[in-house]
């Protein structure tokens, strides 16, 4: 063990991988032979951590008595700055040994996959490390016992809430969706209906990763979503819901720590999907979920039989874990609703729950076919009146009523962004019917107009599958808020729409297909 | 695009990932909405690279109009700080597509693979990418078309050497182990040699990456081993070899950055080494190569079979690009020499050089094996004549002199690192017949000891296979500078000394066993 270096906080985000920096002529780097990227192991403060040396040739970043730390291995110490620290040389995370055995392509058991996740969990990996870990676990797809073993895992590294003391034995419903489809927020319609209908739904959501949206984005626009875990749980006992951001609750921290590398690599295997989904749901307390795969050409899941495969494995992964589940394969062959980004997407959403006529009606039969599964979790319900039930409280005004009241507990937004002011049209450059739509394209167009970091930005779509258009109308409105963002935009848009046209025949050959979509 | 930033040199090494640093209230951060480890593309004086984004929140490190970069990126841009810079979100690298490829499984093209090694070699993959690279490679075992195209593209990369001025049509020799044996520096017996039967033996080596000592560690007690690139092209044209540190030649640059992760990860497949060891042998201009894989139960190789597979490999791509090879598989059951660490291995090379008794047979007997096998490259000598002509050389003096004239041509190191004055001595505690010697073992006890960052540190052994000891005879000698090393040392080898003992008969059917080492 070296002589004591004072700590030193270095501001540097370094999105939670804990990173050491030593100044090249510290003693200690010379006596102990610290390379850059050497791995070493911090003790301050009754605490040990591992963090990835970085060799410093600027004073002012840390003096050769100094030990810096990043912000993440900053906030696992928990010390002052200046506080005294000892460096050495870090073995590897004993787990290491089982990603080696992964690498090789054997399977895992429980007890190596607890091992590894935990190491994870506790940043004991370095980014390195991690993507080796992805990578293994994708190349060679994981079984489906080892996908279990890593969402038990998963859900063991983290916090567990139990909402027993609310609903006794009563479930605790939610619903999730894979992604891939812009627009889709069916889930702000969902939780307010089944809420209303007296059932605990406490939803926890993301923000958009690559998308031009997520839930907690487009909720934002109406209501506060980062809420101290206490707060929220008061929400939930309060109104029987939340439609929260998911990031503070330390739900499944490994999960958020392998996205760190899974979303740079945009690897994201089946197997690697369903304990991520898994473990933050169960970990959430949840009892009952629908599960919400869209299939189409440009969704995330192309084809049935692959999304057939992917059912399967959800369910026995559920099943084993006591997860009421069901898995619905919905149309995902277009965007839902007409806006794409975060004030429209919530416009949209306004609207349905208003009884708006001009409300996407896509949109609203998609939410309420979702919320009619959910209700029919419940046991005085009978198979196939759900529906129906939810229609019911969305047209009597309980479902806005019920909106209203989350809004309220989560703390109104006070200043909602406005929608984008600068506009582009794009139109259509010869006549026809509506044949394809590229997700993708769209969501792409969308990001580039400023979506989700300008939340009034994105897209106003116009026309849906099927529709027929004349020559010159309008396909969809770009609305920015930076003159640079639309001009991105539109050449994009100009370079290729991601909408497709074509006859009439055409259409009607593709509708006829039949598609088997369980929604 | 974003309004200009100032350039900032951030003086923090990275080890050859270009890192970006801004502050997290930059105006660019706020609009282009970056994240922490957002890829970036970065583009200044009339260059473009790309970097991986660390958000900083201390103007000490980088202020919210500056653009800071690391002494990696700042190098590749070549510019001064303060100059003008522009950053935007990056596309990723165009072969991400063939690496998705490979980690699904899929065998890769030529083309595939020379455009993943381009992107490596100019610093487009971050440290998470090179990971999933490495990876995906060794998982799915590479076939031989890859490795020989992997080879290809990583001589393509760098800068290729061409003795032809020098040499005409002649041979240009060189050899190579591929390691794991402590002690082995048959290179600074085997070059002089060879170099003094007027062969051209431009050697370049490694310094030690997990060893206690790489030829470039042990040569440096003699000699300075940094050379700029055209010194080292002047000394070899003079003495017909040189014994240099081959990092400042830009050979095969992409194998360094692998290195790089490979190194933390622990990870060497078979189809990576032979690209590695073959890319920069042809790239150094070698034409004939001797290349030595023991096998032994502590060694890289452990078995026969397994020493076979990769001979094969090596042959098949040597072959294909017009590299002489002559594979040996040697003894690797045990340390080379007496010494292990960079001052103690020079002793046993000059010992072996200057005919003193003192100095270790088995060495000697591995380098004129070695070197002779070199020699009849030479279409002048006859087969099976090189061990005696290797032999004529050393006993002659002409090796030590040739020794000299290289060390001489170098610069003689003038104050040469002393032997660590502390010692412990490690003492058996029975009698009996040295049976095993853990290679890895007494690598590991020498490198707490010190070495090679203290390059008097390391292990003397005084015992070898099948030698007989007595109870509280010494086996080795502990050699330090610190004395925490020293115990650190002495601690790990009273756990376990890695040499066993055991009876006569135990020995004799050990040393019975045919073991078919052609060397």
């Amino acid at each position: 063990m070296n002589a004591p270096l004072q700590i030193r906080r270095v501001g540097i985000d370094t999105w939670r991988e804990n990173v050491a920096y030593l100044h090249r002529d510290c003693p200690v780097v010379r006596a102990a032979g610290f390379q850059a990227l050497s791995k070493v192991e911090i003790h301050a403060n009754g605490q040990t951590i591992l963090a990835v040396l970085n060799v410093v040739d600027d004073e002012r970043i840390v003096s050769n008595c100094e030990l810096g730390v990043s912000e993440d291995a900053f906030a696992r110490l928990a010390v002052q700055e200046g506080h005294e620290a000892r460096i050495q040389h870090a073995e590897p995370p004993h787990s290491i040994a089982a990603l080696h055995r992964k690498i090789a392509g054997e399977r895992l058991g429980r007890d190596e996959l607890m091992a590894i996740i935990r190491d994870i969990a506790e940043a004991r990996y370095s980014k390195v490390e991690l993507a080796a870990f992805v990578v293994a676990t994708n190349q060679t797809e994981l079984d489906r016992e080892e996908v279990l073993y890593l969402t038990e895992a998963m859900i063991a590294a983290g916090r567990r809430l139990d909402w027993r003391s609310v609903v006794g034995s009563g479930p605790v419903v939610d619903k999730h969706c894979i992604g891939g489809i812009p627009g889709n927020r069916t889930s702000m319609l969902v939780v307010p209906i089944v809420a209303a209908h007296g059932m605990l739904c406490p939803k926890t959501s993301s923000r958009a990763i690559t998308s031009p949206a997520g839930t907690a984005d487009t909720m934002e626009v109406l209501a506060q979503v980062e809420l101290p875990f206490e707060r929220m749980v008061q929400i939930v006992r309060d109104t029987h819901a939340c439609l929260a951001w998911g990031g503070t609750a330390d739900l499944s921290p490994a999960d958020d720590i392998l996205i760190s590398v899974e979303r740079p690599l945009s690897l994201d295997s089946p197997g690697q999907m369903v304990a991520s989904i898994l473990s933050k749901k169960i970990a959430a307390g949840s009892t009952h979920l629908v599960l919400d795969i869209p299939v189409g050409d440009s969704a995330k899941v192309r084809s049935m039989a692959e999304a057939h495969r992917l059912k399967k494995l959800f369910e026995y992964v559920a099943s084993h874990l006591r997860l009421q589940l069901e898995v619905v394969i919905s149309d995902g062959r277009q965007p839902i609703g007409r806006g794409i980004g975060p004030v429209l997407e919530a416009r949209d959403v306004m609207q349905v729950l208003q009884g708006d006529p001009q409300g996407p009606d896509d949109l609203r039969q998609k939410a309420l076919r979702l919320a009619g599964r959910m209700i029919e979790f419940d046991p005085d319900v009978r198979g196939g009146q759900g529906y129906q039930i939810a229609r019911d409280i969305l047209e009597s005004g309980r479902a806005l009523a019920q909106m209203e009241a989350i809004i309220e507990a989560q703390g109104r937004t006070l200043n909602p962004p406005p929608l984008g002011a600068l506009q582009a049209e794009l139109v259509a450059d010869e006549a026809g019917v509506v044949l394809a739509m590229d997700n993708q394209r769209l969501a792409r167009i969308a990001r580039l107009a400023g979506a989700p970091q300008v939340p009034g930005a994105g897209l106003d779509l116009l026309k849906k599958l099927g529709d027929r258009v004349q020559k010159g109308e309008l396909l969809y409105r770009i609305h920015a808020q930076f003159e640079a963002d639309l001009q991105f935009a539109r050449d994009l848009a100009l370079k290729g729409s991601g909408i497709s046209l074509g006859s009439d025949e055409a259409w009607a050959r593709a509708a006829n297909l039949s598609r088997g979509f369980s929604l």
